[in-house]
């Protein structure tokens, strides 16, 4: 059988059929009937070029097995076009939030992320990574790896923000929520709504949200003439929160002395302790246990825990981020800011309401 | 106040402190008093050098705020090591887990994620996007994009691997579970513990993880001489399973007529399903009606669900994933594999079992 001759085929560049080497631009060019500049704008992000141009150049790239060499025109605009984001693991529910929003907002930006998952305390190992790949900007927003690997990354002059926590050092651009007025409108509600003997479950000790939002609760309940009653450390994992839960609540407490209230340092452990106060403890939310979370990740929302808790707002807080970047990568001389978004008390049911 | 001469910071190479374009290996290698071998061995993944050859190298490039030319090395090993990731969103919790699990895996071997979220159905742009990064393979998780775009990309000779989906085309390689086994696991299950009327809410009706569960589940309730009574669809979202629970069981059903087990296509929405029978409806769960999901994701063994459910082994199937795009990686004529890995239903409280 003959095949109908096509004359946009018929006339390969030279090489072609070779390996996939030795396929240029050139040959997508002569194989679209275009100019090669028309092949390189329509591989060039924002460049001006006409929809069915791109689309017959896309064509013939595609038919010639062609990989646009992004990595020159990477080299002519010093742009790799990627953000590292730096994270230990995505078990909070929190994370897969902030990946999916703060992914999709940098596309708008034509760039696109990619992952460090890794609880190693290797910083220099991870520098090394990062430094591989060129990234044009780095979001570090692992609880795990100390403030002084961003130091190292702002030192070598990478844009870095470090998400959802803060640094005693000034030099780095920092986006957390207002962990401090958070722990402070959880106190606050609790004392009003008659509750009297406030427990606390911790995060990871080290963590700068934990520290804030625990300062809060103490400074609040202060004002109320209250004060934590109980504490144990949940370091920000489900099995470690169950476990302080029934280190809190477990006792032969007589109910007068038991908590009447629980502020957990995230919405992932109060999973944790509802479950432990309902289930092996036996005891009612929110008769008889008030608890409250913090960062109203969506399953807080679900029938069976109506999680009273703070929301951290991941679309303020990654658009905050996302402009430090580029503000960094325009200019990196840019005065480093330090962003607090505004946290607000999401009431549900997990806890009492004020008699009113 | 005169500070003491330090000799490898004294003689720095030229061009220094002239911006960061001029800085270069060579640079480095006058400072950490290296040969500029041993600073390309450094950024070399996998070269040979001392461990603290190495480390004085990074010492010196980060003061220098040096970048290696990862781009350099890239045109001559021909690997971006990179592996786009495409997906829709994370809002079913199965994702974070396999993005998660993937990511460790990959840089295991030295690769990188890079995150391609997205429901766009402009498959051009987005193979466009895919070709601009260089990246050395995709894995296409995405429930929403056609198999169309796989095939596109693997015309145009990139590794690529379709994810907890089929393709009717032999020609790309494919990763699931058995979708019809877990379903026919399932029906078995709920017709041995003597179930007789069973509801089915359905995922994206165009998937073939929805059709293969579903299928599998009429199969296996056929061969126990039962059939599925009701059947809605969720399409995988949470809001849309609470209106499928609804639909299924909010009329004024007599109780001999209500469907007594619920099977439905993913955890996700089965936690919504238990939430509007427990909620909206006022009817227990397992005592009136069984629920069964699918995935078992770490939610699944949240004390407040409880769900019995099919597994899904994310460490299996992301196995086979990086060993099929590693494989396609050395030679692009290899075989195009499709691996099925096991289900195992998971038995928690969330369905009545058999009577002993």
């Amino acid at each position: 059988m003959i095949k109908p001759l096509n004359p946009s085929k018929g006339r390969p560049g030279p090489g072609l059929g070779s390996g996939r080497r030795s396929i240029t631009s050139n040959d997508v060019a002569r194989l679209a009937e275009v100019s090669q500049s028309a092949v390189s704008r329509s591989f060039t992000p924002g460049a001006s070029v006409a929809p069915e141009t791109r689309l017959r150049v896309l064509e013939a790239a595609r038919k010639l097995g062609y990989r646009p060499n992004a990595i020159a025109s990477t080299l002519s605009s010093q742009r790799s076009r990627m953000i590292a984001v730096v994270l230990s693991n995505l078990q909070n529910q929190f994370y897969p939030v902030v990946i999916e929003t703060l992914s999709q907002r940098l596309q708008k930006d034509g760039y696109h992320v990619l992952l460090f998952i890794t609880e190693t305390e290797d910083a220099d190992e991870l520098l090394l990574e990062l430094l591989r790949y060129q990234v044009d900007g780095i979001v570090m927003a692992s609880t795990q790896l100390s403030s002084g690997l961003a130091q190292q990354i702002a030192d070598a002059r990478i844009p870095v923000v470090m998400f959802n926590r803060t640094s005693l050092k000034g030099s780095i651009s920092t986006v957390s929520s207002d962990n401090l007025g958070g722990g402070r409108a959880v106190a606050h509600f609790l004392a009003d709504s008659g509750h009297q003997r406030v427990a606390y479950i911790a995060g990871a000790e080290d963590s700068s949200t934990n520290q804030d939002r625990e300062e809060g609760l103490r400074a609040g309940l202060a004002e109320r003439g209250l004060r934590v009653v109980a504490r144990a450390v949940g370091n920000y994992e489900f099995e470690r929160a169950a476990l302080a839960t029934q280190e809190l609540f477990g006792g032969m407490l007589p109910s007068a002395e038991r908590p009447d209230a629980l502020f957990v340092a995230s919405d992932h452990m109060a999973f944790a302790a509802i479950d432990t106060l309902r289930g092996a403890l036996g005891l009612r939310v929110p008769e008889d246990v008030s608890v409250v979370g913090f960062d109203n990740v969506p399953q807080a929302a679900w029938g069976a825990y109506r999680l009273t808790t703070v929301e951290q707002s991941a679309v303020p807080m990654i658009e905050a981020t996302v402009q430090m970047l580029l503000q960094q990568l325009e200019d990196d001389a840019v005065t480093r800011d330090h962003v607090v978004v505004p946290t607000r008390l999401v009431l549900r049911s997990s806890a009492r309401l004020p008699r009113s």
